[in-house]
């Protein structure tokens, strides 16, 4: 099972949220992840200065890293610190728990919402995913929320009962050791319930659009299409995000294989 | 089992490398990799222009990629082609899948000799194992080698002899779906074999230092030290490695929680 309390455990009365992205601070995913969790309890985002998509794990180890306090948002979300790091979304973290939270510990570490899906293998290559194997690095409650739209102005309102109710239940239940949550919602108003599921399997083609700079050889920009290798498992997240529903897939740290 | 084929399998007669690594083209560690292949076969070397250490799977998306041959080492390494990519390890290999590799498919992905380790938590944030990840994600049997010695100058001799027992070995009996290996080896002359294990659990500790610049505010550059969250465990890469062992954990790429 995938939540260790029992069910009567009551959440922290006024939980202490670390939220963090890979859009950057500006973007809309993430302030509809701290006004909602701002009605739960205090908040403390901590995100990347700039866009930081498809950043995996990644850690700045070249150079120093900077953190600043936003004040930008101090009228519209007054229960919310927010702080901007010029580093990756793992960056955002780690220096997080060394700095503004030393001296407090989160009950649960948010990340996204990202505007554009994590699901199937997606889920190695995002920021935002990465941002929440940190927190369980760091051995904090951690779950990374997702809408299936890159549009800047996305509509997060219908996913946002689902995103309540997971936070909710993570507060109460806790995760196992190792364990973070994996939510993508699809693009839609008529969302049909939450399922817990596993990952597609798939791969990415067509990856590269070749493009003649003005001068000099050809380069290549990443794009591509992503193929599902099982189009009709209904136990996917691919298969359930085409058909409706939000998914939420448990996703492990610790990479090693079993029964090997 | 990790080995797939019969063992009576031979391997290709000649086969195909493609090899990338995460501390640049130029680095040591992969060119005492790409001499030892090229013994056994065709090597096609896609390596970074520049060092991209803990750079785990992250793509670069916002601008696009190049890719150049390097002629530098036509005469000491005739049977290796080389090629640099202004990217991540992960760019390297799937740029590489994309363009020089797009007519002809590795036998096997190979990836380091990383100058550093990737044993226990690491392995999520290397480079190395970012790139072992893709060939993994794009089919292939997949390998990431790393020498626990950070030193641009390490004696990476002793290790060679297990780097080839591994090569030859996924050669003939294949790996499972999925499953790429991380192969690691201490910084010692007196290795006592080879060990498949699992990662140890553990975390990262003091992970910054707080130096103040010239002006404005103090900034942090990451640093830390790994502690082991169990020492004692005989069956762990951390264990293994202190004792003059060289380790290679199977590792997944599917991240989904098993029995959720």
């Amino acid at each position: 099972m995938i939540f260790e309390r029992d069910n009567n455990t009551q959440p922290p009365k006024r939980p202490l949220f670390l939220v963090s992205n890979d859009d950057g601070y500006r973007a809309k995913g993430v302030h509809e992840l701290t006004r909602m969790l701002s009605r739960l309890g205090h908040v403390v985002a901590v995100c990347p200065e700039d866009a930081q998509s498809a950043k995996s794990m990644a850690l700045t180890v070249k150079r120093p890293l900077r953190i600043r306090k936003v004040t930008e948002y101090h009228d519209s979300e007054p229960d919310v610190e927010w702080y901007a790091v010029d580093g990756t979304p793992v960056d955002c973290v780690k220096l997080a728990m060394y700095t503004v939270m030393r001296d407090r510990r989160p009950d649960m570490v948010c990340t996204g919402i990202n505007h554009g899906s994590n699901a199937a293998v997606n889920v190695v290559y995002s920021g935002t995913m990465g941002a929440a194997f940190e927190g369980t690095a760091c051995g904090f409650p951690s779950v990374g929320f997702s809408l299936c739209d890159h549009n800047p102005e996305a509509d997060f309102s219908f996913m946002m009962p689902f995103v309540e109710e997971t936070v909710l239940k993570v507060l109460s239940e806790g995760l196992p050791e190792g364990v973070c949550l994996n939510l993508n919602a699809p693009k839609s108003s008529e969302l049909k319930g939450l399922r817990y599921c596993r990952a597609a399997r798939g791969r990415w083609t067509d990856e590269y659009e070749e493009m003649q700079p003005p001068f000099g050889p050809p380069v290549y920009w990443l794009t591509g299409r992503f193929i599902t290798d099982e189009p009709d498992a209904e136990d996917t997240d691919e298969w359930l995000l085409a058909h409706g529903y939000v998914t939420v897939v448990p996703t492990l740290l610790d990479r090693t294989a079993p029964n090997f």
